[in-house]
């Protein structure tokens, strides 16, 4: 007899059945005696077909007027799920993000959770009924409505697992759990019984699709236990919680890749102090996350400064660095979009040596150029030519001996 | 300069372009001084969509979570209609039911408009922003999202007229107005020029679709003035307004006719005090309007009981009627679907005399046989068999000179 928060995503709630088929889950959770908070995501399709429409409406659409929109997709999901467990005969009650109240900044279509209020969450639980709360939307001090950004209904299942003092946040998606690397390009990849926040925080920013970096951000902080697994199986899955001596024993967890990136370089940039926040300063503004960055400084005064930037905003970013570049004197600018980014993720690396240099005698022992390196206490990433990237993957999670990883029974 | 309230239904929101005519039309009233309040449905079809998800869910959903589904249609309607101002350069603000706030009581799916906040509408025009609300839609004092039932829009729209003491409240529609017949079965239809509330009120509810009953009753008892017109052209519409002397000069304005009713007749039943309560208590508990009640007491003591309830609610209607009839010691229960009421509607009745005998002889010419009779002071009803609809409405247009009638020049 535990408090629990379940999540769904949207192919989970896919269709009419689908959400039939999550009720049946929550209420098997449900029967057990336990108190059953479940966070649900849009239809898949439903939230693409939202922008959709707002795209045929305008290219830039007021950001607030698109969380009233796109909101819409989650009030249409906790509604019907909610209808589906009146139907086996448990009782449910929805929760609009107003409704909860789940509080955020003001930031509209990537907004912060600031506060939760669980006062009427709490009342329906003790009144045995399910809460169905949609995820992905809260509102802000002025009762507008604002959404978390893609995937933030893993944020919402997690926040609210940390306010109610839950015993677990289950994520439930289209994959069983978090493997060593993408099954689809290394049929050796094996699912993880356990990882920790750091590890999850490494995979999931580098490209491995599980959960939104922020929920993981949110579950470390709260220390929230977080169990990824399937809706449409009964396998475990995969426990995200704190790092313990038995993850330390394992050097590399994972082998991950990030194709969505694209490379930068100015070319010739006068080497003076001041020129990397002339550069970086107003991609940041432009609300720009730069990745990797790299510097090559030559002899004759001037440097190469290289980075990479989400392939979605090479655009806008090649109008802000094109203008720096003549500012500052530089010669040209340079672009490669046909790029990939290839890490390996392990708190073990902390306490082993030679893990980077292994790594980097692997891709060159295959013949693979490495363009750009950066590394984290328990990440090494490597920016490669992107037609090397499932050869890369294979040979790294062969090297690093993921293919003999300890896995989960099922 | 004025405070104008407008209501755009389903189809004049039924697709992307037609949304931006709607903002286009708004901004016109705008850009004349005014301060606009807009209302807006459901884009067409949405509604129906929705509330197709939630049969495929459950035969009977409950009816709190209904509204949650179905209240999204207008929240889509009002972020993309904010937008299309935006994109006109335009400044416009969203709001739902509970951030206007709009108040009702809690019966779901039907449930009644209790008071208006206005505050912060007052706050947005101050600002000269446009205020977009979403139609059907409010919540109760436990912050529950309740709808107002279909067509419920106009109730919205005149509700907030009225609150915020509007000039004039416009509903456009695709109709251009409201006409003494039904165009479609009867050519020499015309539009009238103005209507009291009174006989809109019997056209209403009597079965042309211009106008939602309870958004008549809301404007006769707030004296709010509503204009009907079309959204897709520039021609004058139909003032709702107070009775003048001008309406009461015309004996008849208008015939109307309604087939979605059947006829119910309760077969010998026992003369004894109390029955009708017993008959119509438990219809009414079950929220069956009956509408019009003919008792024929015959020689013998007992009496047949005929009344007329929706087709819609007909099957209901059946089940409580014949155990009522057991219990009383009637004979029998007979129905009769294939009825139709056509009415006629004027203020002027009530100062000319012989208009029910004129309406009974025109029918009575054309061999079609009265089933029922039902008058009100400006209203006159008979029950036909519905394979007469279509004559009998032309022939009582022509016999009372609709035909000839003043009409707005366009």
């Amino acid at each position: 007899m535990a408090l629990i928060v379940q999540k769904y995503g949207g192919t989970s709630v896919g269709d009419i059945e689908r959400i039939k088929n999550v009720a049946s889950r929550v209420v098997q959770t449900y029967n057990r005696g336990n108190d059953v908070v479940v966070v649900v995501s849009a239809m898949s399709g439903e939230t693409d077909r939202l922008i959709n429409l707002a795209r045929q409406m305008t290219p830039s659409p007021s950001e607030r007027e698109y969380d009233v929109l796109v909101s819409t997709g989650e009030q249409v999901s906790v509604a019907l799920l909610s209808m589906a467990l009146h139907n086996i005969g448990v009782d449910a009650v929805s929760f609009l993000g107003h409704q909860v109240k789940i509080f955020t900044d003001s930031a509209f279509s990537k907004a912060r959770i600031t506060k939760i209020e669980t006062e009427e969450l709490q009342k329906a639980l003790r009144e045995r009924k399910i809460a169905i709360v949609a995820g992905f939307q809260g509102v802000d001090e002025d009762n507008n409505i604002t959404t978390l950004g893609r995937g933030g209904s893993d944020t919402t299942a997690v926040a609210l697992a940390a306010a109610l003092n839950a015993e677990v946040c289950e994520i439930y998606t289209d994959v069983e759990g978090v493997y060593t690397t993408d099954p689809a390009i290394c049929p050796d990849a094996r699912k993880l019984k356990k990882i920790s926040y750091d590890e999850m925080l490494e995979m999931a920013s580098l490209g491995a699709k599980v959960l939104q970096t922020r929920s993981v951000e949110f579950a470390k902080k709260y220390g929230v236990r977080v169990l990824v697994l399937s809706s449409f199986s009964q396998n475990p899955g995969t426990l995200v919680t704190k790092e313990d001596e038995e993850m330390e024993q394992v050097v590399v967890s994972g082998v991950t890749y990030n194709k969505n990136e694209a490379k930068v370089t100015i070319i010739k940039v006068p080497d003076k102090p001041g020129t990397a926040s002339k550069v970086f300063g107003p991609i940041s503004e432009a609300n720009i996350v730069v990745d990797m960055i790299i510097q090559n400084a030559s002899e004759d005064g001037s440097t190469d400064l290289t980075f990479t930037v989400p392939e979605t905003d090479l655009k806008k970013a090649l109008e802000i660095v094109k203008k720096t570049a003549r500012d500052i004197g530089a010669k040209d600018v340079a672009v490669d979009e046909n790029i990939a980014k290839i890490s390996i993720v392990g708190v073990g690396m902390r306490s082993h040596a030679g893990v980077a240099s292994k790594m980097f005698r692997v891709l060159s022992d295959e013949g693979i150029n490495i363009m750009m390196i950066s590394t984290s206490e328990i990440k090494i990433s490597c920016v490669i030519n992107s037609k090397y990237t499932e050869l890369a993957v294979r040979v790294l999670h062969k090297a690093f001996e993921l293919d003999k990883i300890e896995v989960t029974e099922e």
